[in-house]
Parts: structure tokens; C-alpha cells; sequence
């Protein structure tokens, strides 16, 4: 019997890791929040994580990591915004601590890679995926490899700019009118707070005057259980997306788009205004047959991806 | 000895063939006017450029046409504006009529492949390719490999969004706000008549009062000849080039954008503002050490990509 590997999705707030055979079948799951929020506190988590997988499960030929991180070929995290990473040759030292093979790339990378081999996009060769959350984040598998750009920076799809002389964007983005800016959970949360201050009698309006912050999830919350107002909102921001949509099929002609993440909860509500935009305005042998689909994989897909990684050893 | 090649560049309005061999030598050019533009004459002139460039080099063995359309990887044109190729077989039915080897890819694939293999970004692997012209055709070199989309069909850089509620594109784009109504031959004519109509005694603005279309050409000129007024409308269309570049840059985190096309002429009156805008907006990682640069291969493009994709008998 072929070993198994262990998939880990190094989150900003939290560890997930699970034991993955061959079929991608998820045999063990844990979950662990930060020991400490510096290096070694990170690093001690992680190496705890791989010893109680490898406690259950003794046959394990190699670990994956996906880290919210640009991750350069040799497995250097560089440009690493929600764990303390940047800089730090992330798989000599993971090797070095485990003696196990360690493969490591970006999250959402590896997200892409999981929708693309056993998710929504499963048997596709060339399949763009976007995580919407805190940011936007982008995977790109391009003849049925993942595309990483020349260093390993590529597919910052969040930063593609939609509007030229739009808001300044967020976090460490120097642009201005980006996909992010837009299409993010903040971007999402603005969208819901302009609806609710100009409809105050709805109810996102009535949890914006109870003294509720407006973020992405109370929008998306408040649209799942019916309010017009928070759903035309989820509407607003899912033409937006369709905008970034539009240069994306143009741009790479995929097969599929799936769109993830925890502002993409809505799925439907948030897709189909998207899917509307690239029917009316991407060029027409882009757009026909093209798919635009809810990840497969919700809280999962960076730790199969993960495990894609160390099954491939590397090679994906 | 190896045998040589032919590449054939296939225009809106004329032909352009030439010998290559091995080292991309241009042995043997020809340049000839379509013999009628049904499709039959369009296919004629081909077939007799062939013939002309055999009955002085004997040892041909491949073929190698760029045509101004979306090829899918069957070798069937789809999507053609310029020439009645449109759903023609065009290797199935040229390797018929010339009894060679036969490999067809679009213009713009095969620009951006000349300027990889032998042009401004020789040597490096990851390569975007813009030509700005009546539209603006795009070529992706990713991993040292042509990127052409799942059918054939991707690459259309020109029609990234860069202004979400823009106005409307040109050609058979359904598309608002694309890089193409900006940044294109067009687009400078546009902003090249706007500026003389705010400053009628500038150069451009005498010109425009004399009667004469403000096109980007036009634009071009009067700006190489010095006047600041075209110059400022060459730089406030590289700005907007840059926003296009600001996406490519974070999208692909390309080593080189190589920038080329008769709406380009004005070389770094266009590419420098375009790459201040690149500096200050582009992600940091992604915009460090990144080459902007102008396009070596001038006409001879389309014609010395071909011969490479004949060499490498579509192998690229």
C-alpha cells in the first residue's frame, strides 16, 4: 500500500491538517489555533500538528503545507501578511524540524488545485479560481498545472484593477480600484453599509442603527435570511465580480471559474449578477461554454490542496 | 543540413513572407498585397507566396502562418475580423494545397513568441506580449511556452476591463471600459483630438483646424516632431496603458511586458509614464525587477514567429 500524506492549510487565525491517501479521502482532521503568534509559536503549532497525524497514521511519506504567503520556487515565503513568515525558508526549516519531504505553496494556490482535481472544477485542465475573503486571493492551473508566475508571485487576481482611478486598495496593495477593493468581505461590508444607511427600515438597515458593525458576513447573514435591501447589496458587489470575470475569461479563456470563500457564501445570490455581466460583455467564443461555479470545497480546500502537493510531491 | 522554414505574417492588407532557418536568419522576404479579399483570393496569395519562397530555397520543410484570428488548436480559424477565415480549416486545407507541413497560431501568439525566442525579452520565460494597433492583440509566454487558453482562444489582452462603466469597446467586443478603448490606435487618435480641441494652436490642435483626422498615427507623428501638446496626449494614453500593465503585472508577475504595434511608435513617450504608473501601483514583489520594454522585431513579428513555431513544428 502506497503511504499517505499530510495536508496543512496554515490559516491567519488557525491550523487545519488531515491525513490524505491516494483518492484524496480525508482520513483524520484536526484543528489548532496559534500557540503564540510569533515565528516560533507558528512553527511549534505546525510540528505538533504533524506529530499527532503521524501518532494515528504511520505511514506518512511526505507533508503539505498551503501558507497565506507568496511562496517562491525554493520554498521561501515572501510578502506574507497574516503569519510572521516573511523571509523564512519555509520548507528547509520544515524539513529539517519533521524529516519528512515538505512541500509548501501558497493557500490559495491550493485551493485552485483542489476544485481543479476533485472539486467543482474536477477534470478540467484549465480552471481560475478566486477566494473571497479578508482579501481576494487567486489560483491559477493553466494546462492542468498550477501557474505560479515567474518567481512564484503570480496570480494576485484580487489586484487586478477594475477601475482606474477607483479608491485606493488595502492592506500592503499600492493600487487603486482593484478587484479587492470591491469584491472583498470589507468590500462587501461597504456595500451592505451604504445600502443600510439609505434604507433604514430594512433589516441590514436596522442592524446598522441597532449599532451592529456592517461587515461582509452580517451582510451575507442578513441577505441568506431574506432582507431585499442586504441581497441587492450581495447583487451589487456580484456585478463587480463579473467585471474582474470578464478580464479573467478574456484574459485566459479558462474552462471554469469558482469563485470560494467566505464571502462568496451567498453562492447563487452572489454568482448569478456575475454570470450576467460575462453573458453581456466578454468576448463571445470566451464566454460560451464557459462555467462559473461555487467551490466545491468550503473550510477544506487549502488542506486538500495541500495534500495534492505532497501526493505530487511537488510536481503539480 | 537541416532544411529551413517559411513564416508567413497574414495581415489585414498584405502578406509578409520570409526564409528563416535554424538561428532565425531572415533569408528571403517577400511582401505581397491580398489578390482579392474573398476567401479564395486571400488563400491564393498564400499559396503563391509559397511557391516564390520555394523556387529559391529548395529545402523547405515546414510552414508556419500567423493570422489576425483566434486559432484553436485544430488549426480552424475562429473569430476573424480582418480576413474571411472565419470557421475555415486553414492546416488541414493548406497542408493540402502546398504539401508541407502546415502550423497556424494567432499574429499576436506568435509576435510575443519572436520577442522571447529572439527579440527584447530574449531569454527569459515568462513573457507578455501587447501590440497596440487598430485593436490591441496580446501573446502570452508562460514557463517558456505559448499560453494559448483550453481552446486556443485566450490572450485577448486588449480586453481586460480597466474601467468598470467605461464606454463601449470596439470590433465584435461587447465589452465597457476595455484597455483596448484607451490604449489602442483609436484610443490615441481619440485623446489626440481631444487635446487639440482644448489647444487649438498647438501643432496637433493647427492640424485638426487644417481638416485633418486626428488619428493615433497622426497623433504620433506630431508628437515625435516635438510638439508637447501630442506628447502630453501620448503620456496621458501611457498612463492608461500602465493601469493595463498594473493588472498584467499581478496577474502574471511576468518577468517582461514587451510593448509593440504601430500605435507604440513613439516608444518611451509612451512606455515611460505607462511604467511610472506600474511602479506606483503594481505589487511590490510582483513590480521589482520587472522589464517594460519596447518590442525589437518592428513589422517582422508576426513573420519570425511563425518561422519559430514551423522549426519547433508547433512544439511551443
Amino acid at each position: 500500500m502506497t503511504g499517505r500524506v499530510i495536508g496543512i492549510d496554515a490559516g491567519g487565525t488557525k491550523l487545519l491538517a488531515g491525513v490524505l491517501d491516494e483518492r484524496l479521502d480525508v482520513q483524520h482532521r484536526s484543528l489548532r489555533l496559534w500557540r503564540g503568534r510569533d515565528l516560533a509559536g507558528v512553527l511549534d503549532t505546525m510540528v505538533e500538528a504533524v506529530d499527532e497525524a503521524r501518532s494515528v497514521a504511520g505511514d506518512i511519506e511526505a507533508v503539505g503545507f498551503g501558507i497565506p504567503a507568496l511562496v517562491s520556487p525554493d520554498g521561501v515565503a515572501r510578502f506574507s501578511t497574516h503569519l510572521p513568515l516573511e523571509g523564512v525558508h519555509f520548507r528547509l526549516l520544515m524539513e529539517e524540524r519533521l524529516e519528512l519531504p515538505v512541500f509548501v505553496d501558497n493557500d490559495a494556490n491550493l485551493a485552485a488545485l483542489a476544485e481543479q482535481r476533485a472539486g467543482s472544477a474536477s477534470g478540467l485542465s484549465d480552471v481560475v479560481m478566486l477566494t473571497l475573503g479578508t482579501g481576494i486571493g487567486g489560483g491559477l492551473v493553466l494546462g492542468g498545472r498550477l501557474y505560479r508566475g515567474s518567481r512564484g508571485l503570480g496570480a494576485e487576481l484580487g489586484h487586478m484593477v477594475i477601475e482606474m482611478d477607483g479608491p485606493p486598495c488595502q492592506g500592503n496593495c499600492p493600487g487603486r480600484g482593484c478587484l479587492e477593493v470591491y469584491a472583498s468581505g470589507p468590500g462587501l461590508g461597504r456595500a451592505g453599509a451604504h445600502a443600510a444607511a439609505a434604507s433604514p427600515t430594512s433589516a441590514l438597515g436596522r442592524a446598522l442603527a441597532s449599532g451592529q458593525v456592517i461587515t461582509g458576513e452580517v451582510v451575507s447573514e442578513i441577505a441568506l435570511g431574506g432582507d431585499p435591501v442586504a441581497q441587492e447589496a450581495v447583487a451589487s458587489v456580484g456585478r463587480r465580480l463579473g467585471v474582474g470575470l470578464v478580464t479573467i475569461a478574456n484574459v485566459f479563456n479558462p474552462e471554469a471559474i469558482v469563485v470560494g470563500g467566505g464571502a462568496a457564501r451567498t453562492g447563487e445570490m452572489l454568482l448569478e449578477p456575475a454570470r450576467a455581466v460575462v453573458a453581456a460583455r466578454a468576448l463571445p467564443p470566451v464566454r460560451d461554454g464557459l462555467l462559473i461555479v461555487h467551490a466545491a470545497f468550503d473550510a477544506d480546500a487549502g488542506m486538500v490542496g495541500a495534500g495534492v502537493l505532497a501526493l505530487s510531491r511537488g510536481d503539480c
